[in-house]
């Protein structure tokens, strides 16, 4: 039986991806291989790595002044190829909303002038700072924000002002699950195993002027340049993990894109907001203007309670409701590939376990 | 129709394995989710990684002053992993022979004081240059060999001698074809795609008494020490390429081991070695001590019969047997997961097109 898991990540998958990649596993469109075992170099693998990029491009609406590229390493990887490849003054300013926030800024203070500010942290993360131009440093390569925040349940209202320096964004939690203006971005990255895909992939997108302002610390395997050039196949990818991806792409667009799935993920977050809102029992800290809409944390009247709620919420298959030891309490990731009956099934559970658990 | 892929990377992977993966591909073991959906924090994928490396342990009998890790990037990621994690000194050695090897070589120099110490260039790298410690120089961090070399189809016969200076090798093509006494390395790495698993996981095998000697300048992914201290969990994992390559190592060990599929490995190389020895249609340039099991590149006699000969193949089921640009031809590789029927139908196909050719 598939559960409802409301992990932070890795998440679901749609159920029909899954199904479709189960189905040719050992045999690829007659091709008598698994996408595993095939040569990155070969026409099927060409086509799929084709495909991906340009389904990506379709959905997200990216122009064509962008590149777009799917490497390895993670969001963590591109903590340290941001400042690597967008070396021109070895400068940039960082917006601290969360915990990645924080590790995307720490990571690159190794290699040169880069300043917190702006920060969250005084409320534990609660809420985003209101920010302009006058936040900015002149002469800086780009400001850096974490378009949502995972671990805190908050994300931007919308796109900062900078006064026309390059935005890059971490947008692992929140890319394809709304309608984004790639062209307010210099950088949009975002780790696949989220919203996109499986762990593994990574998707980059660059604007093509960003590209050749790499440091000469910079090793090779994290420069976009070199990635570009070979669209994505410079050395032997993360083949099945960019396959799984082109299907969830695929899904997306036969659901009617990401305008449509963000209409869905509105509705199933207003569903479970409202079930906290309306109930004295739960509660969810964050400043409603700045909810996330993938990330859901929330809270019991006390810690001992919010224990139980995991456990036997896990009973009857919602798992994986444990906040992050940050906040405490619960938190429901509810990424695109979340059905609607999911949050359905939770918010019936949150409410037998307030009936049963008030005093 | 499953097909005989003579791919040299990714190649083939074993028919129990992909329906083992299929099978529980929407849920794993009851756990009502996919690998590639289940959190790398919880207990599913916790257990995963742990029987990847104890399993890996036990096949290739690596000592306990040993680590293992699980990484993303490839081997072409170590070549400059390994110069920023081994800088004591920032000199290496380098054995060139063949390019893998050289690429590795390249990416070290931008790094420090790395030297081509030894090459088979002159010859095409048709064979490996006869080594001992006079070859390197005092006061290196260590000496690079690529143990297996893909495209010329080359192997060393024996670990070189070196007088003690740790060598790290590149045994991307053949980890797990042949045993090894790892106790005579420092460091052995492998992309996963060729013999140990999809691609997407790379294993890195370090003595521990060489950890701790990164550059300032390694960034914290390319880091060893980062992922041995989180047991290769620093961040997201590709978990679906490390459970693959952990069924892949319990496939190895049910057939008895390392041992047991050399001893195949070993038959299959001998039954195309031969096809093409007694045959005085085909070729091999390779001097004969130093032939790869692995990897098995020969020419017909002339370019306009290889590029038929491989066309040909193809249309029954052996596909992927273009050589490399750098040697022409053809290449059979044929990794742990070919089965034998697979090399027995390839040289049936070259008789019966030496047949049809000869003039």
């Amino acid at each position: 039986m598939r559960i409802f898991n409301f992990s932070a990540g890795p998440g679901m998958l749609p159920e029909e991806v899954l199904a479709e990649a189960q189905k040719k596993l050992l045999d690829y469109e007659g091709s008598g291989m698994s996408v595993m075992e095939m040569s990155h170099r070969g026409k099927h693998y060409e086509a799929i790595n084709a495909e991906a990029e340009a389904l990506l491009r379709e959905i997200m609406n990216i122009p064509d002044n962008y590149e777009v590229i799917f490497v390895q390493g993670g969001a963590t990887t591109q903590f340290e190829a941001i400042p690597l490849n967008l070396a021109k003054y070895g400068a940039a300013d960082y917006v601290v909303t969360g915990n990645f926030a924080e590790r995307a800024f720490k990571e690159a203070q190794k290699f040169g002038d880069y300043k917190e500010v702006a920060s969250s942290a005084d409320c534990n993360h609660t809420y985003i700072p209101k920010l302009s131009p006058s936040n900015f440093r002149k002469n800086i390569d780009y400001v850096h924000i974490c378009y949502n925040n995972t671990i805190f349940g908050t994300k931007f209202d919308k796109v900062p002002d900078t006064g026309g320096i390059p935005i890059v964004a971490d947008m692992s939690s929140c890319i394809l699950s709304e309608e984004f203006d790639v062209s307010k971005f210099g950088v949009i990255y975002a780790g696949a195993q989220k919203n996109a895909g499986p762990a593994g992939a990574t998707i980059v997108i660059v604007h093509r002027d960003l590209l050749g302002n790499e440091s000469k610390n910079c090793p090779t395997m994290l420069k976009w340049s070199t990635q570009v050039k070979e669209k994505s196949l410079y050395n032997t990818p993360p083949c099945f993990s960019t396959y799984v991806s082109m299907l969830v792409f695929r899904w997306i667009k036969k659901l009617g894109g990401v305008k449509a799935i963000n209409a869905i993920n509105k509705k199933k977050a207003k569903v479970l907001y409202d079930a906290i809102d309306k109930s004295k029992f739960y509660s969810n800290k964050v400043e409603k203007e700045y909810r996330s809409i993938m990330n859901v944390p929330f809270v019991t009247p006390n810690a001992e309670l919010d224990d139980k709620f995991v456990k036997e919420a896990a009973t009857v298959g919602l798992t994986t409701l444990k906040g992050h030891r940050l906040v405490g309490g619960m938190r429901a990731s509810i990424y695109n590939a979340m059905p609607s009956a999911g949050v359905d099934a939770l918010v019936d559970f949150m409410k037998k376990f307030e009936k049963e658990n008030k005093k």
